[in-house]
């Protein structure tokens, strides 16, 4: 009998990589067949994580209940809009979630914070607390840089590593084909379809078992396959599942040291 | 605004069930939508959880390395196939695993712990340890007796749960209908084909994040559209999912404070 750890060299020497394929990003699966690799800032460009005012942090130093600061509004930034130039001081901007921050401002105060004032066809916000550089404000690059290593070759693509790559802009991934798999359920106490009624049969737990584990895995299965204790039949059926290409065949039964072990 | 609570406690009194409907327990996924109850004893008959010997472990007793206890070899019971009558006392058959125990026969020594002789063409095992009662066999009603739950109704039916469905020979189980499920996505900052080439646009994450999650999952999505910050295209996709008699629709985007939420 060989080792376990004799086992698992010689199958590691004999283990060839699946051939691999592009998938468009938006739908992949699998087990990538390479890194992949940033090509940009992610966010591409400093947006707002909030619905509020963009201010200019450094006007609002001082600001507060007693000492409460005049902002006027210049215009509103939609999500999907380009920002309007504001070079007038003390001048804020209504700024949407996702939406561009307007260049030179740093910080944004959520609306749920200010007091909106319409005086003479003027809008104001009156700030009472001094606002962070940086506050509610996703800037470009934080997430990813160009040449940032995204995922790497080997992971599985489960939906976060997905929602990272999708962000980066790739549009496509290289992944491993999944393997094809056959289980060959071995046994003569293996209840089939056309048993003698009184024979001591039990079910065949271990193939549903197997094939249930492998559709989990979002693996399709190559087929599942029964047969009595037949070393003939067995050969003929692991010669069945290569005819198929299988990758791997799985084979519950006659391992032991007993008369229908082979 | 509604609470959290008040918010579950709507949607909990506005649920209804899903359609339930039969699958063949083999091939079942899902969600149970009743009790599966056991009809019979699993195992349905003793049988030997090892390759080796059957013995009257009463008999075994005593039997030491300076005592050896002999048996005579009365068959062997392959799996599959009926055990003989054995009536003869110091008698032992050779058994294979999964094969139905002989009557009176309670115990199993594996193939490796016994000394097996031929002389004067009859098969004797030398045993030179005493047989615990029960020991290598699986009893009759061991795992599942009559009436017994195998599954709740509402339990996902995972690999192990179908394992013991199917040792219990029960051939279908009832699941729900899985949910049909849309994604909508909504805001202008997100990519589509036909935006123009220089707005701030950010790449569409949730979506595919949502839809490999559902996939995850089991559950075939029923659809993912994205549409921009205008009520009118949100009210029309969630009536098109609704025209797909869509049982959950999952919207991203448009539930702040912002002036482009609804």
């Amino acid at each position: 009998m060989i080792t376990y750890k004799e086992a698992i060299n010689i199958l590691s020497n004999a283990l060839q990589p699946l051939p691999d394929f592009k998938m468009a990003s938006e739908q992949a699966h699998g087990v990538l067949a390479g890194d992949v690799i940033s090509t940009e800032e992610v966010p591409h460009f400093s947006n707002s994580a909030m619905d509020g005012f963009a201010v200019r942090s450094v006007e609002t130093n001082g600001a507060k209940t007693d000492n409460p600061l005049r902002l006027v509004v210049r215009g509103c930034i939609l999500a999907g809009e380009l920002a309007p130039e504001i070079d007038q001081k003390e001048s804020c901007c209504e700024i949407m979630t996702g939406s561009v921050m307007p260049t030179g401002f740093d910080a944004v105060i959520p609306v749920e914070q200010v007091e909106l004032i319409d005086k003479d066809g003027r809008a104001f916000i009156v700030i009472n607390q001094s606002v962070k550089s940086g506050r509610n404000v996703r800037f470009s690059g934080e997430d990813f840089k160009p040449g940032q290593v995204i995922a790497k070759k080997g992971q599985l693509l489960n939906p976060h590593i997905l929602m990272a790559i999708n962000a980066n802009r790739v549009e496509s991934v290289s992944v491993y084909r999944p393997p094809k798999i056959g289980i060959l359920t071995t046994g003569s106490e293996l209840e089939t379809v056309n048993q003698e009624e009184n024979s001591p049969t039990i079910p065949n737990t271990n193939g549903p078992f197997l094939q249930a584990s492998i559709r989990r895995m979002g693996i399709p299965c190559n087929g599942m396959v029964s047969v009595g204790d037949s070393s003939q039949m067995i050969l003929e059926k692991i010669q069945n599942f290569m005819d198929l290409e299988s990758d791997i065949i799985i084979i519950s039964g006659g391992v032991s040291a007993g008369k229908a072990d082979f």
